[in-house]
């Protein structure tokens, strides 16, 4: 006597040759009634009889929880290590975009009452930790300017610490940057060491989030490694015959930035072929020869 | 003998008959300068002559010199209470924008950890609190979610902590929104009472941001108080025939906000002509109103 087997998300299931049910369990122990029966695998005509079955009513909500339960599953599994990469590095471009609008106010505000440093300096991070740590007299007396001369008005000491509370959140932001650079560091490293040392750290993580994660990245070619966030200057190249652009997220690599213009096209072409070959060994899990590849760009276009 | 006494920028100086300098002082002993000598007012003529003497070179350099000081003095005495309410308002507009930014940031995040509960919690400010103060497991368990039907991802300890850093973050900026308010309505209290109390002390500062100061709010008609923030609405009106706005920064009043629809535009006149009548009496320095001017507002909309 032949007998079918059968699992699907409600488990596993065997059927007697006039396909009734003699037997089932969870999907889990599919292995162990493969065993207890010597089962066939249905032909297409049987499956038909057997998928016949399981349109009873009874299994409707079955299959829906199951199915529900599945899905959820197969999302929470989908987290992987790129998601947290992107979101990092996501994060930092949205605490640059916050810095940015609170630095501009608090210079605004702060020039009220000493605009000649806030012209002084130029860093934003220095100029918060400056004016926290220091006063306006001992500020001014830095750049050497005579307090009677200053443009800025004497505020109160309400009104300068309101400021100064603006200054001390700006330099808790910029430490907050500095971890999430620190965190996407180690997570580059863990997960793409290659990539991480061929393209750096972020700007790795700002090609995997570009692209949509590593496997995508990888799949990529060279050339649009290349050009990975200048798409709005490839579209108007196409669309207008502007110049096409030399490079996107990688501009900002040492190999390029140093370099001089005219060479930009030849490294950043060069650069992304090495690039697209480290991410495809950390996709694999290959070994590390990143520095290898480094070191031979470097050599090439002698920048160390 | 008669002499002429002329005063500009670089001091007073007495003259002879003859247009000879004969005296001369610091701008502030003028007055002893004139005690001095029994000199008539130049007439215009002789205002011409005075005028060739300083068009001496010697002069020249001290000419400048002068007038930068006293433009520096001017710039310096032009901070008033006004401009650091501007300063004030803008920075919770600043605030809210940065926070929005990364509050988006941190719910995305966070959702690869814990969608479920991310879902629940509309209030960002509440949100973000929880999640510092419990783990996944409890907030699982508060919003009656069983662990492992969760979509969320197991995430390593150091993952969350990072996420987690994010969370401080937006806390501690969510502390200084507060810190603002409180510092914007003790300005507002002092330099606007009626107004104040009228408005709202941050509807009042934002008017007064958007008119450009206290002043040009008070020389502004009801009308455009009335509309004051709702120029493209205004505009667009004009251009195109769209219905007219009935209101521009008052709308978040709450006389405005917890009545009918179809009363907005009512009541938004009357505001508009009180807050109008407030920022007058707040301009002239004169007595304190503002309560019963709202009261009259409130009686006649029967809200309370």
């Amino acid at each position: 006597m032949s007998k079918y087997i059968f699992a699907n998300i409600l488990g596993s299931f065997v059927f007697d040759e006039g396909f009734n049910l003699i037997d089932k369990g969870q999907v889990e122990d599919a292995e162990n009634i493969a065993k207890r029966h010597t089962a066939v695998i249905p032909s297409d005509d049987e499956i038909k009889k057997i998928l016949e079955f399981f349109k009873r009513k009874e299994f409707f909500a079955e299959f829906h929880k199951k199915n529900i339960e599945l899905t959820k599953r197969q999302i929470r599994n989908s987290v992987s290590d790129d998601m947290l990469i992107i979101q990092a590095i996501g994060c930092i471009e949205d605490i640059d975009k916050a810095a940015n609008t609170l630095i501009k106010r608090l210079r605004e505000w702060y020039c009220l009452h000493n605009p000649e440093f806030s012209e002084k300096v130029s860093s934003n991070e220095r100029f918060s930790e400056l004016i926290i740590a220091k006063d306006r007299k001992e500020l001014l007396k830095e750049i050497s300017v005579p307090e009677e001369s200053s443009m800025g008005a004497e505020l109160g000491k309400g009104d300068v610490a309101q400021i100064l509370l603006l200054a001390e959140h700006l330099k808790s932001l910029y430490i907050l940057r500095k971890k999430q650079e620190e965190y996407i560091e180690n997570i580059m490293k863990k997960v793409c060491p290659n990539l991480s040392i061929v393209a750096g750290h972020l700007i790795g993580a700002k090609l995997i989030e570009k692209a949509g994660g590593i496997k995508r990245l990888m799949e990529f070619p060279a050339s649009t490694v290349q050009l990975l966030g200048a798409e709005k200057a490839l579209f108007r190249h196409m669309r207008t015959g502007a110049r096409a652009p030399k490079h996107g997220i990688i501009h900002k690599h040492p190999l390029i930035s140093k370099s001089k213009r005219k060479e930009h096209g030849k490294i950043a072409r060069a650069l992304a072929d090495k690039i697209s070959i480290a991410v495809k060994i950390d996709y694999f899990k290959g070994e590390f020869i990143g520095d290898r590849l480094l070191l031979g760009l470097e050599e090439r276009f002698s920048v160390k």
